[in-house]
C-alpha cells in the first residue's frame, strides 16, 4: 500500500505518492505487472483516480496524438472521445472521471506518479512500463485538438530536482540536460517577469482588479501578478502588462481556475454562480490585451459546462 | 546599469536582477571594486534597498553571529542594534530601512543580488567579494538573537537550479550536492505534506478558518493548508494537522506576513487595522495547537509595532 494512503480513502481510491519499495525507474514487463505493482492499478484505463480525490497515477502511452513529453514537462491528454476500434477522436472530451481527477489534483496539489509506455525497437513487441516518479498538475485547461475535436489538457511538472537520463526514446527527444543553458534561461525569466510584474501591481496601486482588495503587509501592500495567457510551452503568452492583471489571492486562483471570466466589455463572469459580477479595474497605464483574454474564456471555462458543483 | 533597471526608480533604487556582463562567480577585490560594478553599491551598509521597491543586494560578511549560509539557502540576519565600535548586538532591530526593504522583497517577490564576502587563509588580510547569483526571499520573521535583542531575519533561496561549488569555506561548510540524497527528502517531504494537509482541508470542507469563504472550482473546492510554523530549518515546525490551518489564499497570505495572529482563545487580531476580526473556526477532529500559534505570534507580528501602514 502506498505509503501516503489515507485512512480515510475509499476502495476507489488507494493514495498518493510513492509505494514503497518502488524506486523511479523499475520497469514492469506489461500493465498486469505494472497494475499488480499497485502503481497503476488500472489494467486498461490511462489516468487512475476520482474527482474528489484526485489521480492516484497515469500512463503516457503515447497512444493521444496531443501529448508532449519533454522529459520533465509533460503535457498530458485527458480521456474520452475516442473511438474503441480506431483509438481515433470523433466527439469532444468532458471534465468527468478521469480528467476530473487531474484537475482536482492541481486543485489539491496531490503529487500523481507518472509511468511511461517505453517501446522498443521491434515495433511489433508490446511495449513496457517504467514509474517515472511523481509530478505535480500545474495547470489544466482545454484545447481544440488535432482532431478538430475538444481535448483536456495538462501541464505536468516533475516533483524531482532533474528526471533521470532517459535511456529510451519514448514519444520526443527529450530535452538535453545542458545545465547552464537551462540556469540562464531560467533566471532571465524570472527577472523579466519581475519587471512586468511589478508594473502592473504599482498601476494599480496593489488593489485586485477583480475586488478592489488590498491586502496589507507591514511595508505596503501584497498583490500578484496573474498571467493571462501563460508563459512559456505550450501557451506561449508574452510576458508584457498587457497580459498580466493585478489580482488578490482569491481571485487569482479563481482566475486561474476558470471560476472567472473576462468578456471583451471587461465584464467579469463566476461562473460557479453563472452570475455577472462586475467589470475589471482599470488603471491609466495599463492596457489589458483583449486577444489574451479571449485566449482565456476559450481554454479555462469549458469545465464549468457541466460541473456539478455550478449553482442552478 | 541592470538590466531590469525601471525607468520611474528614483536614484535610491537602481533596479534588480542581474547587472549586464557580470556572471555569478565574479570576485571583486574589495567593497570599492564591487560597488563600482553595481552589483552592490553601498560602501558600507549590507542592504542595499527602500522600503518601497524592495532589497536591491546584500552582502553576507560574516558579521553578524546569527547567519546561517547553508549555500543554496541563507538565513540572514537584519540590519540595526549594533555598536560600531564592538560590532556587538546592543539594541532590538526594528523593521525600518534595510530590514523593511528585505520584507518587501518577499512581499513583491523581487530577486535579490546575494555577494559573499571571501575570508582567505591569513586571518588579518581583508577578505574579496563574490556575486553568488539571484535569491529569492521566502520568509521573513524576528527572533530573539544570541545577544537577547530582536534580530530580523530572513531565509533566502537561491533562483539558480544550484549554486555552484563553492570554492572557499565561508561561514560554515556548504551542504553537500549529494544529489540523489536531496531528491529523496524532498519528494517524501512533499508527499507527507500532501497527506496532512488533505486531512486538514477536508476537516474544514475547504472552508477558510478565518473567513468560512470557499472558493469553487468546477470539480470541488479549493482552500490551502498553511503552516503555522514552518517547516524544516530554521522553524523546525512539524508536519502535523495541529500545526496546520485551512485558509483561503488570502488569508493565507496575510497569516504568513504577520498581519494576522491568532491568540490563545482564538481570536483573530488584524494588525493593519488594531482589531480582533472574530473567532478561527474549528471543526472536529482537528485541534490546532496553541504553541505553534504562540510561535507564529512571537515572531510574525513585531514588524507592526511601527509600521506606517497601521491605521490609527
Amino acid at each position: 500500500m502506498p505509503a501516503a494512503a489515507l485512512t480515510t480513502t475509499p476502495t476507489d481510491f488507494d493514495g498518493y505518492g510513492e509505494v514503497p519499495g518502488i524506486h523511479v525507474g523499475r520497469s514492469f514487463a506489461n500493465r498486469r505487472e505494472l497494475a499488480a505493482s499497485k502503481v497503476h492499478r488500472p489494467l486498461q484505463a490511462g489516468i487512475c483516480g476520482t474527482a474528489e480525490f484526485g489521480a492516484e497515477s497515469i500512463v503516457i502511452s503515447g497512444g493521444y496524438e496531443d501529448d508532449e513529453d519533454h522529459g520533465d514537462v509533460i503535457v498530458y491528454t485527458g480521456q474520452g472521445g475516442r473511438d474503441p476500434e480506431t483509438q481515433r477522436q470523433v466527439k469532444d472530451q468532458e471534465l468527468t472521471r478521469g480528467n476530473a481527477a487531474l484537475f482536482t489534483s492541481q486543485t489539491t496539489d496531490s503529487p500523481v506518479r507518472v509511468v511511461r509506455a517505453v517501446r522498443h525497437s521491434s515495433k511489433t513487441s508490446n511495449p513496457s512500463y517504467r514509474y517515472d516518479g511523481l509530478f505535480r498538475v500545474e495547470d489544466s485547461w482545454h484545447d481544440v485538438g488535432r482532431s478538430g475535436f475538444r481535448i483536456w489538457r495538462y501541464r505536468l511538472v516533475s516533483l524531482f530536482d532533474y528526471v533521470p537520463a532517459l535511456q529510451t526514446p519514448i514519444l520526443q527527444e527529450p530535452m538535453g540536460q545542458d545545465t547552464p543553458t537551462r540556469l540562464e534561461v531560467k533566471v532571465r525569466q524570472i527577472v523579466r517577469s519581475t519587471q512586468v510584474a511589478n508594473f502592473v501591481k504599482r498601476a494599480h496601486d496593489f488593489a485586485c482588479q477583480v475586488c478592489g482588495e488590498r491586502l496589507r503587509t507591514p511595508t505596503g501592500s501584497y498583490a500578484e501578478a496573474a498571467h493571462i495567457r501563460g508563459l512559456g510551452q505550450p501557451h506561449n503568452g508574452p510576458d508584457v502588462a498587457g497580459n498580466v492583471l493585478c489580482l488578490c489571492p482569491n481571485h487569482h486562483a479563481l482566475f486561474d481556475f476558470g471560476t472567472l471570466t473576462i468578456s471583451e466589455e471587461l465584464t467579469i463572469t463566476d461562473h460557479a454562480t453563472g452570475t455577472e459580477i462586475g467589470k475589471l479595474r482599470e488603471a491609466p497605464g495599463h492596457q489589458v490585451d483583449r486577444a489574451h483574454l479571449a485566449y482565456h474564456r476559450d481554454h479555462y471555462s469549458e469545465g464549468w459546462k457541466h460541473s456539478p458543483n455550478v449553482d442552478e
